[in-house]
């Protein structure tokens, strides 16, 4: 079940002249709802300020946004207590053509969607993913902003289609770790935690942000850096990010194996102390 | 003046769950209509077919997408003498996330424009270009067609404002010339033509491939190879192709300036002798 609300109207299409539909010419941000609040709203707002800074599209008012998710969940009854919503921000109705008039007004779309939460095994036990076939190109423009244009991920997404594989993982062209899907990756070599340096391509998501700071705010070092798939494969552990789940151990991907190792175990517990706390024990 | 049509049924909407504009899940072509006729059908439905091919589209039945335009056509009474249509084929309705359903039904939105010629001036002295900041990402898996995802192409086209300036012309990370933002180019060295090889990134246009199947059923040699932005700027002609169009020669990028010379002149009147009428003299 999912409700779309624009300008506080319920809606279930939008103008053919919009931009998103031409040319993906937009942003997203997909929010978990906890206890009746957007989590990590100060992280999607940065996001999206960013976004709407590079591609040129003006911001709408931020608390607009806000007020616009949880007028929405309250008009379309979805329980507050756990919900996600996506908010789209398009750069508008335009005549046909690249070129973006002067003084595009923006269109903002909000969604809310109930939510189921992650099966606890998944937290204990980690999940399994793939390494998909299809890379993500460097694109140094667009790169850590979540925009419309998807397709990479769709196209990896789309390679595999048995349930038990919870998510594919994406390298660029040079066989670097980039990201998941939906997702991001963390490794741990000898107790030290890395992610991958997100600034020629894949999404910076929020809960990426959010470990970040929380490991530097415990005191605790954390490197983003370049990742070959090689290194990836032989970190002691690996875990994955994402707005919705929060923390997730991985214990398969293709052949390899791993143990739910004591560093994520260390992660999970200090974001479920720091508001994520489906990733507590 | 626009008018769209999904099914045989006007349009001023596409549903909010059409994955087009969450993800830019989908393709598009733009087509001269000419003497009533869409001009280079054939070639507009083999980049369909393979764009739909790659993205894993149900590729809607090729008389239902003809028929549609003639109809829309005439509904909108639109002149067919001289116009434009818009074919977009969208992955479909469906509920959120990347994976895409099983037996999801393609959306096609058919949309007719009134269309301008271009003032026979700039077929006569050529156009001016600059070239564009932007880079264009190699992405073999997405090189050559047509997507709905066209940020790159969005921001590239936003970096000038001058109507003086025809067009923008895009290299990607390696400093090789791929294409014009709306077009294709070609560059001539001592009366050899090449044009960009568009294997890694880029449109590869419906008259980028006519004036290539025409120049060859000339006899004449025509080289698809990689071109340096040194080498475009070396060269004694260059020249435009983009299906509304046809050929325009290029008379200015940034500080250099060309002369609109033979060979240009002879692929004008080799494609103007075959279906390409405004590039006549």
């Amino acid at each position: 079940m999912s409700h779309w609300y624009c300008d506080g109207v319920s809606i279930d299409s939008i103008p053919i002249d919009d931009r998103a539909i031409h040319y993906g010419d937009g942003l997203f941000e997909t929010i978990a709802i906890r206890d009746g609040e957007p989590r990590l709203w100060s992280l999607h707002l940065n996001r999206l300020r960013e976004g709407c800074h590079r591609l040129g599209i003006g911001l709408p008012d931020e608390e607009v946004l806000y007020d616009g998710i949880i007028a929405a969940l309250h008009d379309a009854s979805v329980d507050p207590f756990y919900a996600l919503a996506k908010l789209i921000i398009t750069a508008g109705s335009a005549p046909r053509g690249y070129a973006r008039p002067e003084r595009l007004r923006s269109r903002v779309l909000t969604g809310v969607f109930i939510a189921q939460p992650q099966p606890q095994e998944n937290y204990r036990s980690g999940v399994e993913t793939i390494r998909c076939r299809t890379t993500i190109a460097a694109q140094p423009a667009l790169a850590g902003i979540k925009t419309l244009g998807r397709l990479e991920q769709v196209l990896a997404r789309n390679e595999w289609q048995n349930s038990n594989v919870f998510e594919g993982l994406m390298c660029d062209a040079d066989g670097l770790l980039i990201c998941g899907t939906m997702s991001n990756v963390f490794v741990v070599h000898d107790q030290s935690i890395s992610t991958p340096v997100l600034d020629q391509s894949g999404v910076a998501g929020v809960m990426r942000q959010h470990v970040l700071n929380t490991l530097r705010a415990d005191g605790g070092g954390i490197i983003e850096k370049n990742i070959s798939w090689d290194d990836a494969r032989s970190a002691d552990e690996v875990f994955l990010t994402n707005s919705q789940f929060g923390v997730m151990p991985m214990r398969q991907c293709g052949e390899r194996q791993w143990h739910v190792g004591p560093v994520t175990g260390h992660v999970m517990n200090l974001v479920a102390q720091n508001g994520i706390e489906e990733c507590g024990s």
